[in-house]
């Protein structure tokens, strides 16, 4: 099976864009260790500075979905919700066909 | 220094997904060993039957710009650039903050 990966993009309203990112780093941290997670890496556009990118790579769509069930990550997600500038957008889904092993 | 992260998107003249891809895949091989590289995947949109994306983290953008003279890598960028369906889109660029260590 290829691997999943998934761009997202979280706005925070203005002044937020740090404490969303603190709390996307949390839960980095929590999810490094969930079944089939091999990238969780946060990211900012210098052009941007109210939105917060997550790239992931999982081993499968699955893994990804399950990590939303890991101890923690719920209320980190109940936290940040307060800190977005409307709901966050759908991310945008890949299938990884080929590359560099990761 | 934080690393950079590429998300490129490359969409190819209709029937030549797979052909842009394999060229991807040979793009992937000649900088996976260069200085910086840490992840070069390759990856299809399921609802696009046309576009590739590659998504890049390096250690600085400069070592991402230095692979774009490997040996061998312009060759292949020109051997991709008839199959595209218009000039290359520019990629997003990111700065990693945090995350999944790679």
């Amino acid at each position: 099976m290829n691997q999943y990966l998934l761009n997202g993009k979280l706005t925070a309203k203005p002044g937020h864009q740090e404490a969303l990112a603190a709390i996307l780093f949390q839960a980095s941290k929590l999810v490094a260790t969930a079944k089939g997670c091999r990238l969780y890496v946060i990211g900012k556009d210098k052009a941007d500075s109210h939105s917060v990118y997550v790239t992931e790579i999982w081993d499968s769509k699955e893994d990804h979905d399950n990590s939303l069930k890991v101890e923690g990550v719920r209320e980190l997600i109940t936290q940040a919700m307060p800190l977005l500038d409307g709901p966050p957008a759908k991310g945008q889904e890949l299938e990884i066909i080929g590359g560099t092993e990761i």
